[in-house]
């Protein structure tokens, strides 16, 4: 059950995930110490402002956590984002979001990482789980082969499909679906009807190792593998992941944030976030 | 109901799809008939050798004809490609697949058009519908937006996803999942339990017009439509075309057509195929 109210507006930190359930939270807590402990000494200290690291709407409705470490320059880590996000709903429920991502610089041209869940209500679950191409697949059939076939990409995505309670989840902006591997965890879990406890028991028992098997194996294929990139890759690598870069930040937040958390504080998050996305 | 029985190996043609149920049969006949009055005069006649307009394994389980028309040099339309397969099953059911395909020229980077249907029993049909992109969408956000947004692709998807015996279907080979936009339709309808003939009234009344309004899209908007290409463009969409058909030909019937069919006819039946490819 969760940590804390609504209401209270205490100092959070990014690490305690205050308004998720005991599996959910644990998830993701096991997901960011794997990838800060795997990665360590490669990573910057978060050095955030405290505004930034927790903030909040005037009337207390909305609040989140940011956390952001960059990779040192010998790093092929560009930098993690960490963040949660909880918004009470005029329904009376709430929204709860979730979510890690990692991005690699240029000197690598192996994919990212991105988990993302979405709790709109107590019986339902989206979750998004991928490790991003960073090539357009269709021209590198070599690159589809090391990433997504030679590490079984799919069975993981094969495991979650087979839940009766599991129906593919489209998002409504059309670029978002371009981003994804065709190896990609974009469902829907609803559970409205069985029995209680049944979402958390499904992140527990189902999403949580798989995405353990996600993490580890972007961990060790992508993070720490090596590759050849020479300038001209580079410079495509360049080119495509700061169009991904500015076209997210767009579709995702740079609506949604506005509305929720009024101009100034939309503009302090997205500044910091534009500020790790252009380096 | 069927037209032919299995055993009867009396030359049979394109047109008269003679395996499947009348509602298939009238949506491929009616798709065909469309592209071919649109096109007309773009089209040259299919000069296909009969014994590949209509052919046929030794022990006579297995047969489907194969229909190529190509484009005059004055037409954006490379060539269209119609085909049915029928092959009896071990089990005492049979496989039917038909397909039409149509793509364009390097001198238009409109996307290309493609339906399949495959009806593995009485009860179940896959569906593959969609007009497949020929550049990286993520690259290119505003190609995205003239054929997949503005058209409003993404509501016949949605049309289809709404019917309770609907369900994505997943190609098991990865990099034919990588060919697909944003709004393809890859869906398994299963009906098994319910009422005998529900699978035919799903075909015409949900699939059939669809099918009918993509490739009206696809007529109007892309093999009809006027696109700036320039010579550095073009010889992109000839390299990303050839890979697509060279690793489609090797994965899609590659594999299966010397097994259904033996090595010789297989053979016979692949060379027609990559001479229109790499025509």
């Amino acid at each position: 059950s969760p940590a804390s109210s609504p209401m209270d507006n205490t100092p959070k930190k990014f690490m305690d995930f205050p308004f998720v359930t005991a599996p959910h939270r644990n998830l993701m807590i096991d997901l960011v110490s794997t990838v800060e402990n795997r990665l360590g000494s490669q990573l910057k200290p978060c050095t955030l402002p405290l505004d930034v690291q927790h903030y909040y709407n005037q009337s207390g409705t909305s609040q989140g956590s940011l956390h952001i470490r960059s990779g040192h320059s010998s790093s092929q880590v560009d930098f993690i984002l960490g963040s949660w996000l909880h918004c009470e709903l005029p329904t009376g429920g709430a929204l709860n979001i979730t979510s890690l991502s990692a991005y690699l610089k240029a000197s690598t041209d192996a994919p990212n990482f991105l988990i993302e869940l979405i709790q709109s209500s107590p019986t339902s679950l989206v979750l998004i789980l991928d490790l991003p191409p960073r090539k357009d697949l269709v021209l590198h059939p070599e690159y589809l082969q090391t990433f997504y076939e030679n590490t079984q990409l799919d069975s993981l995505r094969q495991t979650l499909d087979k839940l009766p309670e599991v129906r593919p989840y489209y998002s409504s902006a059309l670029y978002i679906r371009c981003l994804t591997s065709p190896t990609s965890i974009m469902i829907c879990v609803d559970t409205e009807g069985a029995r209680p406890g049944r979402i958390e028991e499904i992140i527990k028992d189902h999403v949580d190792p798989v995405a353990k098997e996600a993490i580890g194996i972007w961990l060790d294929q992508c993070a720490c593998g090596q590759r050849n990139v020479d300038e001209a890759e580079k410079s495509y690598l360049e080119k495509r992941d700061g169009l991904i870069k500015n076209k997210t930040i767009q579709i995702d937040i740079g609506s949604s944030f506005p509305r929720l958390f009024g101009p100034d504080i939309a503009e302090r998050i997205l500044g910091v976030i534009r500020e790790a996305y252009n380096g």
